[in-house]
């Protein structure tokens, strides 16, 4: 998906919402636990009822992963549903890698070939060579980390070098030399509210993935507030607010209803 | 595994060779490709021959993973045979993770539940919360990303803060409030020969996990020059020098082969 394509889909859909498929198998509705593949039905059943209030999706793969094989299979199953159904919705794998060069090639080969989402999150702790591989792929978006949304983002994040440049920072100008805001995006966390200044100055139109929306307290009015550009330039992310926000036989009417009340923010945010 | 039973395993072997599984399908030999599961039968004649001239075993996660569903299969069973043949051998899943605290949770239950492998790399980028849910199981260990072998680790490691101490050398001093040499490894890549003189200076007890000697052009001797200590301290792996050093039907002869030339220098270095 092009950046422009993006843009699109969010004037279209009046919404820049992501919706994260955290999809924790202990936590999913007790009604499910019978099916035959219990997370994707979960799943398929949340992503019907929220389309229509967001412009992409972001499975984090651990939930995933720490099933094994079930978990691999449910992880295609979702993405295969959301690629026929929803070709305009953003697929998003959370997976945070990054690797030596001919391995990270290996994990692109994985998302982009194999499981052919639309973008990745990337570590960038190992730098140049561990990113590039990633970006061989047209139409393929890498998102790196940049300022995360946790407590721990203070431990080596904000460090500031001899120049007075934090990591973070640090992180977001050399990987634009990298590759330009058509195939970079970063992540930056909504509970950084005030820090989104200081990102805008280094990175004034790239779009920000944005988690920390929810559960982790984050404030969309303070993300917009410094992080809106012209183009939107944001994607917030909501997980556990919206898929766990009911867990009975109602959990995806009451999922709708969430990711309704955070799109009706974004398009009044949106105008403003 | 105990850091103490690391110890005897290694005086037991004469050796602190870690053999890296990095068994990416297309480099296979040919003849294995008929078979049912080719990884896993790569592995199995690999792990048989070269058992002896070694203390532990690295699939990276990466090269499984981008056979999708399959490739998962392969890496279950690598570690199951591993497990129930060569129970001294410690188990290291490459996988680099790290994410925000309860996502962090999961990758540890997928490794060191589901997969149930020894030991863990881990990215550092994200601090303290994206680390600390792996230390929570008994005899298992984590190894977290310190300086790395490649060109990219100049790329941010190597950046010195205010006071002149460098990221790599930050994250191991901060590591340390977090969990201790018995729990804790890092990775130093042996291409940063006269750096290990530094991380001795910050962590002169904790095992080092060093990849980079072989194809990647690092010097068993510079590091254990500075690396080595009286407990050994130090697992060098070697992936692509051993596992494809012959790609006939004599693979796995030719892999004991380079094991075993591998062993015998450290032999001599142990003794020294």
């Amino acid at each position: 998906m092009t950046k422009q394509q993006l843009i699109e889909n969010i004037r279209r859909h009046e919404s820049f919402l992501c919706v994260g498929l955290d999809s924790d198998r202990k936590k999913l509705p007790r009604h499910l636990l019978g099916e035959d593949d219990p997370i994707f039905a979960f799943n398929k059943a949340i992503i019907d009822a929220t389309a229509p209030y967001c412009v992409a999706y972001k499975p984090n793969v651990a939930f995933y992963e720490c099933e094994g094989v079930d978990g691999w299979v449910s992880l295609e199953r979702t993405v295969a549903y959301l690629k026929k159904h929803y070709p305009d919705h953003l697929i998003i794998a959370d997976a945070k890698r990054g690797d030596i060069g001919n391995t990270s090639a290996m994990y692109a080969r994985c998302f982009f070939e194999q499981l052919d989402v639309d973008a990745l999150t990337i570590a960038p702790y190992m730098g140049e060579d561990s990113v590039t591989p990633f970006l061989g792929y047209p139409g393929k978006w890498v998102i790196l980390l940049a300022l995360t949304s946790n407590k721990g983002s203070h431990d080596f994040q904000m460090t500031a070098n001899g120049e007075g440049q934090r990591l973070f920072e640090e992180v977001i100008r050399k990987s634009q030399q990298w590759a330009d805001d058509e195939r970079m995006m970063y992540v930056v966390g909504a509970t950084q509210g005030n820090l989104f200044e200081d990102i805008r100055r280094v990175a004034p139109r790239h779009f920000l993935l944005v988690p920390g929306v929810g559960a982790q307290g984050g404030s969309l009015e303070e993300v917009c507030k410094y992080g809106l550009t012209d183009e939107c330039g944001l994607l917030v992310n909501s997980s556990r607010g919206i898929i766990f926000a009911d867990t009975t036989e109602q959990f995806a009417r009451a999922a709708a209803e969430k990711a309704r009340e955070l799109q009706q923010q974004m398009k009044q945010l949106l105008y403003r």
